[in-house]
């Protein structure tokens, strides 16, 4: 295989670049009035920012230090050609073997940067390098993710200290590649089903570890199809004849001289997928396959030389690493989404059709699918920091008593399934819409739309299908709830938790109408909004109950608990962003045209559940068909307000156009060229086809 | 380039095979009970339908004998090598560059089969074997269509006799190869503002073709890229200095001899695409092309040779050809989305997952989404048949007096229009809960639904963009409602027109509250349902129409317009179904088990639009909370009670296992090894990746 992937000082790239100046030399590329509007109308835009866009960057990188690292990082990566695509070769063009090379070199580039004394790189300068690098390919974020976050927390969330010393460093400079092997071909939310096994033989002190039918493949592992020399596998455990549960498994996969598999191990590639062309997902087979008895993850649990098992103290701890896998995909759409959205954003406000010319962001189609979706950018960014915080609260709690530490673990476990849950699926729906808003240009792969489509596909059913974890959060929330009305129960937090407003219960559920005749109300004060959502979320939540207590199932109440659970997490972040951007709560440190855009976003993201949610409202008789038409109005017309705001928001995300990908979201506005110069750099673009002469040629000539 | 996808007795696919054996020699594929189960679930799912399957499978392809023929059809493509991809080769692991020599090669191919005199087909069996490849090949279905349909369309839809005369048989035997060349760089939905011009010559007789900017450039043309000879591309029409409008003209693209450019004519393919690998969209320009003034498409309009040109009775007949487009593209909902229902079907009644090992399809999250797009494609089959009729009047409409022809193109058009945006954005919905239906397994190419989504992306703005084309039904209905109320007027068509509902709107504008105490009326009673529907639909254009009056813009009302145009739709399939499938108006002749199935899906796509659009009957204040709960109880009840007929309704459309593609979705329900078997094949699925040496090994083996 040839990497037709270098950088453009190489004889090939030279000879593309003249080839391409040679076809633009027979076009007639000369402006229209159309293409001269356009960065005309981009700057107009910009201009119309009612704040300091770099100061919304600061705010979303973290600050202005975050902020200049990341751009340093951004500038470092752009023209290094093993962590970035060069001009004329397009990264949104690569087929599987060059994206699987391309993604590794990119892993082997960020461990060389710290050899490279001419450099001079920091610690922190090259962390932030592998971060811009997440941010510009999806899948090498996600590659370089399975070995340095899930094997790594597999290691040291679930492995004692001898076990977390002797691997760490390893992993650290990649000495063992590692992946982590839950899911088989026929088992994935249902872990009490896996197949694998791991057998101890205490006449060797060895586990045998044993795939034992077609459906017991580890499948989708990845990095296990061509790459991670060692892996992390769930199994079921037998000792003296007795399944004693699930337990963690440090297992070799592949030799780390020559990458040949181990000996007892059948290991591929899974082939092709909708995305993530350049992550190796594998399967493996273990066949009789003996591992010491050290190589069992052991903080939670132990077992002698003689045979005896400790057991977990709770069985959940051992799938605590899937609490920041979670939040880890949440952040993934902050990444990956907001990209999607300042390319429908660019677009709409430069490209102009209809009867007088308007910019198509003008419509209302337009205007009302992505100004929300800015908005929901914001508002996960602001929360998934808040769930961080609370995180390192929980990971800190070894020394919690096991009461309030299983509280803790139950609010992030049913927070971290709904969130992941939320995104998931309002982000699949942003992501049809920004493709829908670009009209037939977004089917262009060179407009990068559809490759974040790919990428993205994965999210809704990896990572926990959305569906079972927010039966999962609705499951807590009705736990919650009972406990409230029968036993006025509910635990003490050290921070607001997202179920507080369950706390207050029997007030929300003796409103019966909504007390307000004006819903503008609604703009100025952020308690009446949260006040009618925890109304309705309490009695939806009450209504499933009693339907549950008269005989309805759990599964003839899926769908409506879905649907509350999604709604409890829209409230969530709504909630957190209300307190972050209410004048009067907000740190005094934020610049006021930041606080105050953030302000009328949070506004904007609660009229946007008020309406999404209304028929909600409307099924527990709380919301009139007077309101919910009001609030229809008053949504569409609020969205309307920051219909001018669109390019300074998105502008606010920070990213250069290289990283954007797609010509027709330059920042510049200036697009109809550069669209049409990608075009023209597919490879034999304007070449008559290999096929003439076997299949056209016999059809067209056919008479002559 | 190599094109490895040969028949299987050649000598590389004879090596591949065998590798293929060797590497399942080293794996355990033993059963397991989940294995082993799959096919009896599948076995008892066939057997619990209500009805003879094979009957169902006539209505759906349109009689016993267009069953047979097309069942004749699949056998001979399936073994065929120039028509279908043989294993081990897989369709869904094609580059784009083989992707585009293979479905050429089926064009070919079909054009040789009447040629095969041994073969001896008849005329009628190659359509069906063409008819075949399509539900084949999405890609082979457009390039064809591109050519047999929207070139040839134009041509007899748009050209005067001589024009057909001369063209006809040089397309039938594809001496040409057509294109369509409408939408430009700069523009799509506005027509008006295309910028090609054609100036007549008079001195030469001549018109000069000319694309002035880069704006200007023919774009997304399909078979642009590199394959045909000729287009038919619009242009506005300039005659002594003065611009007449838009016209067609018939211009050579490229050499019949040997596919060079002709001069005057640059053109290259569009690149890499989200979906239709095999179908070279391309973009074309103009520089100074002259043709003959005879190439102007002159049905409608003429030019004589002093340049005194007639323009057409009315403008719309020069775009008349969107209509049968249009049409066609929801024909291939019924073609390309029923094949990702059949997957998520059948893999939704083999997988057995959670606290009881259910069958995920008895998951309320599942048949609550899959029975109602079951349900859609019945529905939309019958519909389509009918318009297809009333089409066939239009068409035929050369003597109709000229109100009565506009009139019944006004009625085509909207209709047209607003079928296209409901089952362009509803299959997009069914799509995604496919996906999603599938879990993880989705996300392999190999499973076909990627490549379905990325087939049927292009359908959402491809054909008119939804948005524009629902709101052109709106304002269609706005019109005739507006008739109706201030005039008294609607015409008389001599079929049941879909707007037929307004000519009774007084009626519906009286009542006021929904007068149905028990919801459950619904099931056995169409006109009840019917009833509700259009008293919501002729309210919510009454409200919007009154908000037009009040100064709100269209602008101000467009989604709630593209709202109701689309129940408008949903209303008029129901319609159709409710006549078709009534006991008392069926065809007698109509098989009592299919009468009885069709009758209790559209019983449900009954409950399905008033449970979607509740929301449009509570803002008027029509339906109340309860009947609101009513609804979504006896929808998601209705939708249970049709859940083990699943596996009927989808074999009821008839697809071989080699049409599907998925081994998730075998009809015999023996899916995992099937499964892992398309994985192995993958090109170098176990081999050490070509860039170990370069990038792994210096990592894993650096302290060695």
């Amino acid at each position: 295989m040839t990497i037709p992937l270098k950088d453009s000082s190489d004889p090939s790239a030279k000879a593309a670049l003249a080839r391409l100046e040679q076809i633009k030399g027979q076009l007639n590329l000369k402006s229209s009035a159309m293409s001269l509007q356009a960065p005309k109308d981009m700057t107009t835009e910009r201009a119309a920012a009612d704040f300091d866009i770099k100061k919304l960057e600061w705010l979303w990188a973290g600050g202005e230090d975050a902020y200049n690292l990341l751009n340093f990082s951004y500038n470092f990566i752009k023209n290094d050609p093993e962590l970035v695509v060069q001009p004329p070769r397009n990264f949104l063009e690569m087929s599987r073997p060059e994206a699987r090379e391309f993604a590794m070199g990119q892993i082997y580039r960020t461990t060389q940067l710290s050899k490279d004394k001419a450099l001079n790189l920091t610690k922190q300068q090259i962390d932030s390098i592998v971060w811009a690098t997440n941010i510009y390919s999806e899948t090498f974020s996600m590659r370089f993710f399975v070995h340095a976050s899930l094997f790594r927390n597999a290691v040291n969330m679930l492995g004692n200290k001898n076990q977390q010393d002797k691997w760490n460093t390893k992993i650290e400079n990649l000495e063992v590649i590692g992946c982590f092997a839950m899911t088989e071909l026929g088992h994935s939310s249902a872990l009490r089903d896996i197949e694998t096994t791991a057998t101890y033989d205490i006449a060797t002190d060895e586990f045998v570890l044993e795939s034992p039918t077609v459906t017991s493949s580890k499948w989708w592992i990845g990095m296990a199809g061509q790459t991670a020399t060692h892996t992390v596998a769930i199994a079921q455990t037998i000792i003296h004849g007795k399944n004693v549960g699930l337990n963690w498994f440090i297992v070799q996969l592949r030799s780390q001289t020559d990458g040949s598999l181990m000996p007892n191990v059948v290991a591929g590639d899974i082939g092709q997928k909708v995305g993530h062309l350049g992550l190796d997902n594998g399967w493996i087979q273990f066949h009789r396959n003996r591992i010491p008895r050290k190589n069992m993850l052991s903080r939670w649990v132990s077992l002698d030389r003689h045979g005896n098992f400790s057991p977990p103290p709770n069985p959940a701890v051992m799938y605590a690493t899937l609490i920041p896998e979670r939040l880890s995909l949440v952040l993934v759409t902050t990444q990956l989404i907001s990209q999607a959205i300042v390319i429908a954003t660019r677009y709409g406000v430069v490209r102009r059709q209809g009867a007088k010319n308007e910019q198509i962001m003008d419509y209302q189609s337009h205007y009302v699918k992505l100004v929300p979706a800015i908005s929901f950018m914001y508002m996960v960014k602001t929360a998934q920091k808040d769930l961080d915080e609370q995180f390192s609260i929980l990971t800190a709690g070894g020394n919690m008593d096991p009461a309030t530490y299983l509280n803790y673990m139950g609010e992030m476990h049913a927070m971290a399934a709904c969130f992941k849950g939320l995104t998931g699926w309002y982000s699949s729906e942003i992501l049809e819409d920004c493709r829908r808003a670009c009209g037939g240009h977004a089917y262009s792969s060179y407009n990068a739309i559809g490759s974040i489509i790919g990428d993205w596909g994965v999210m809704t059913t990896g990572g926990g299908d959305n569906v079972v974890l927010l039966q999962q959060a609705a499951r807590h929330l009705l736990f919650r709830l009972e406990q409230k009305l029968k036993f006025n129960q509910y635990p003490k937090f050290s921070f607001k938790s997202p179920t507080q407003y369950i706390n207050y219960a029997e007030e929300y559920l003796g409103n019966t109408k909504w007390n307000v005749s004006d819903v503008s109300q609604c703009l100025g004060n952020f308690s009446v909004v949260e006040g009618a959502l925890c109304t309705i979320l309490v009695k939806r939540l009450n209504s499933i109950q009693k339907n549950l207590e008269s005989g309805m199932t759990h599964n003839d109440v899926l769908l409506e608990s879905v649907r509350v659970a999604e709604m409890h997490c829209a409230v969530f972040l709504f909630s957190t962003n209300a307190a972050a951007y209410h004048k009067s709560t907000a740190d005094p440190a934020l610049d006021k045209g930041v606080l105050s855009i953030m302000n009328r976003l949070t506004v904007l993201w609660g009229l946007h559940i008020l309406y999404k949610y209304s028929d909600q409202g409307f099924k527990e008789g709380f919301l009139s068909p007077e309101q919910i038409k009001d609030i229809e109005y008053i949504y569409f017309d609020y969205c309307k307000s920051l219909r001018s705001q669109v390019i300074g928001l998105t502008d606010g995300f920070g990213y250069p156009d290289f990283i954007i990908k797609a010509p027709i979201a330059k920042y510049d506005g200036d697009i109809y060229q550069a669209y049409f110069d990608s075009i023209l750099q597919a490879p034999g673009s304007v070449d008559i086809p290999p096929y003439h002469e076997k299949y056209i040629k016999p059809l067209t000539n056919q008479l002559k």
